[in-house]
């Protein structure tokens, strides 16, 4: 905060120009001679640098054969400084809420966070950084059990390393082709994978939470609503995909049971917004996809890697309009009542982002008429939510469609917290006009 | 009112009642052998008798050949009835908003109305029901004037009483196959059929108000918005459908450039709820078709004949997200401030009318794996919108997808009104729980 200030930005702004600055430099890197097996153009070294800063994981161009060791090793640092980078800025961002907002938002946040104070800030996210090295280091070792005895000591360490952190920071980035089809029914990398993007994907706040509480009882809503939806989310989503694909030749129909089981499991968490892959996502039936649009646009947690418009943001909406249908004026979760803010503020950010995911649809359907609706939606939320699945449109994208494509995945990730900072306290107009009403629906 | 309290229904229920049985005899009527050149199922009975009494307009049998003169004015009667009784129940309801309410809104009824008690009612529904007729039957000589030269006086009569009746009520039926396409650029046809569903749309308290002024400064806030947006949704609409579709062959391409200009108008306001074409639906581009889906899940205006989320609550919340995106407190339309609770309740209707869309896309995606996403997608928001528009799947659906689509037209009808009547005087619960927030987006 006092950084913040003494350059005279506010917090958006600051985060504006410091990931903006980092993707400029993140795409010079790329387009370095010894970064690339044979030259990208700038337009693509562009689109890899803001997906791995934005941990979308987006690909133009294949990273495991398209740029050399150092310029993986570049793509892996984007994607470390961009998911650590969101997660201190969100908690930074929260906590300075919590200063210069009401009582019942300081509580809130002191509740999330249990640190308001400079001193707090900084002990906060140094927790939060050692955490982060700790379990990628944890996830490391799990990973070179496999890789180490497939590639070798260099290549299977490197590749651990690379999928870590890409895992942790929900990046979706992978050095295999495929993403992790081929490891579709291996319970090693499934779980390993999994749990890390899990981790990154609940959000800070909780984890922290967590770590301070260390009972369920005593945890906040916020976390608690987390813990709950979260497996909710997940087990309707396993559910479907595995009935939906089940006969799908092209996809689940073909595997055993357990494998189907497997992968419906990992795709169903990896889709709201790791991005990792083990089922072939361009042949999906529509139903499947139009779902995974649902979840990409849903999303993980506030304060996390992931992207979307957070899965507590769906929550509230939900039981907002199950409120609202049943005539009820109160919106309670967990024996807890909402303040109608928090409501406005959750319909608000729902209703921006699906204004805004409309309109970019409707733009890339514009500039590439000849690709199919439904996949152009898909590659379009996949960068709001900074999910990375693909439905292989878009290394075929024409150059506009890549420009709206960087555009979209830098908004979505950047968006969400400059509005929860501007929506957090409005400026009153300085003429009040008059009050008068229309009639609604 | 009287009549809903003595037989102990509430007006939700009465609306609902009223509706369904009004479906059912119909279906009956349309079932009997004299309705028909050929028998239809009862499922497809069901259909067209839901799909004219909602004023909604899709087929899954030809209007003009399937039925006899006699099934067709069953039709024609069914949507006079649907039409007429949905703008009674809306005046009926606001009127109802105003004794039962606030202060503040049931000045806005007054300001919109310029009616509160049983006898104003009366007088208003009465003079609702002459203005409807007298519009009709100018209308109908109009008509006239190209349909009897071409068809006799007796068959020209009664294309030109069902098309008046159909636009009238934004019902969107027609007797030739092909929609109006084969007028596209006949300027009588164009001109009587789109003032016909444009009066019928734009909602009967933005024409009460105007009768009763007489001076556009002397409006209420509603019509201002009324007539301002419906002049630039549908100009902006008409922009968009000429440039996407100027190069199209199988649709504007190949048309002089007058009859593109008269095609795209026509198009343009006949797609937010009237559901008549003059252009090729189902060979429209995909960003064209997109468009369409947005401006039938817009709709008309509130008290209207038309459908869909209405315009002024897309006005409304559209200006809502402006506000939130430049973080200002007060939502300013046209030097006036909307009071917070009116935007909470767009926001939740828009909301809800997603969430309902969106689920019932998945559900015929599911039920219809082999049609394409967008097609169905189309069909489903033209349902919901009871615009009638179709890109040639429902004649095609599977008996589920039938049943899924008559519930959607259903709810879509029936569903705003029964929301904005629950939504009006919220039941606060008798345990109120305490207080406490969560992280959005
Ligand atoms: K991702
Ligand atoms: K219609």
């Amino acid at each position: 905060m006092s950084l913040a200030r003494s350059i005279k930005l506010t917090p958006p702004q600051l985060l504006t120009s410091i990931f903006g600055g980092g993707i400029i430099i993140g795409a010079l890197l790329l387009m370095l001679p010894f970064s690339t097996t044979e030259p990208i153009s700038w337009i693509d070294a562009l689109f890899t640098s803001t997906s791995a800063m934005t941990v979308t994981g987006l690909a133009v161009v294949d990273t495991g054969t398209r740029f050399t060791v150092f310029g993986q090793t570049i793509i892996m640092l984007l994607i470390q400084v961009g998911g650590l980078g969101i997660m201190s800025f969100a908690v930074l961002i929260f906590i300075m809420l919590g200063k210069k907002i009401g009582f019942k938002e300081r509580m809130m946040v002191q509740h999330a966070l249990n640190q308001t104070n400079i001193g707090g800030v900084i002990l906060l996210v140094k927790r939060l950084f050692i955490f982060s090295f700790v379990i990628e280091l944890i996830a490391l070792i799990f990973l070179a059990i496999r890789w180490v005895p497939e590639f070798g000591w260099e290549k299977g360490l490197f590749f651990s390393l690379f999928h870590s952190i890409s895992a942790f920071n929900n990046a979706g980035f992978g050095l295999l082709s495929d993403s992790l089809v081929q490891y579709a029914g291996d319970p090693l990398i499934n779980i390993t994978i999994s749990l890390l993007f899990i981790i990154g994907g609940i959000g800070f706040t909780v984890l922290a939470d967590l770590w301070e509480k260390k009972s369920y009882k005593k945890l906040s809503l916020h976390s608690k609503l987390m813990i709950i939806g979260t497996f909710i989310i997940n087990t309707v989503a396993m559910l479907f995909i595995f009935f939906l694909e089940y006969g799908n030749a092209k996809t689940l129909g073909s595997l055993s049971l357990g494998d189907k089981m497997w992968t419906s499991y990992f795709q169903a968490v990896s889709t709201r917004t790791a991005g990792f892959n083990s089922i072939d996502i361009a042949n999906l039936t529509d139903s499947t996809a139009f779902l995974m649009i649902i979840l990409m646009f849903i999303g993980a947690g506030s304060a996390s890697t992931g992207g979307g418009i957070k899965l507590t943001t769906f929550i509230v909406i939900t039981f907002a309009v199950l409120s609202f249908i049943r005539g009820r004026e109160d919106i309670v979760l967990l024996k807890r009542r909402l303040s109608t803010v928090y409501v406005v503020k959750a319909l608000a950010i729902s209703m921006i982002a699906i204004m805004f995911v409309f309109f970019a649809t409707f733009a890339i359907n514009i500039s590439e008429p000849n690709t199919p609706f439904l996949k152009l939606m898909f590659e379009v939320v996949s960068a709001f939510g900074t999910v990375g699945l693909s439905m292989g449109v878009t290394p075929e994208l024409s150059y506009v469609g890549r420009v709206i494509i960087i555009f979209i995945m830098f908004l979505g990730k950047i968006g969400p917290l400059t509005l929860a900072f501007s929506l957090a306290k409005p400026k009153r107009e300085k003429i009040r006009y008059p009050n008068e009403d229309v009639l609604i629906g």
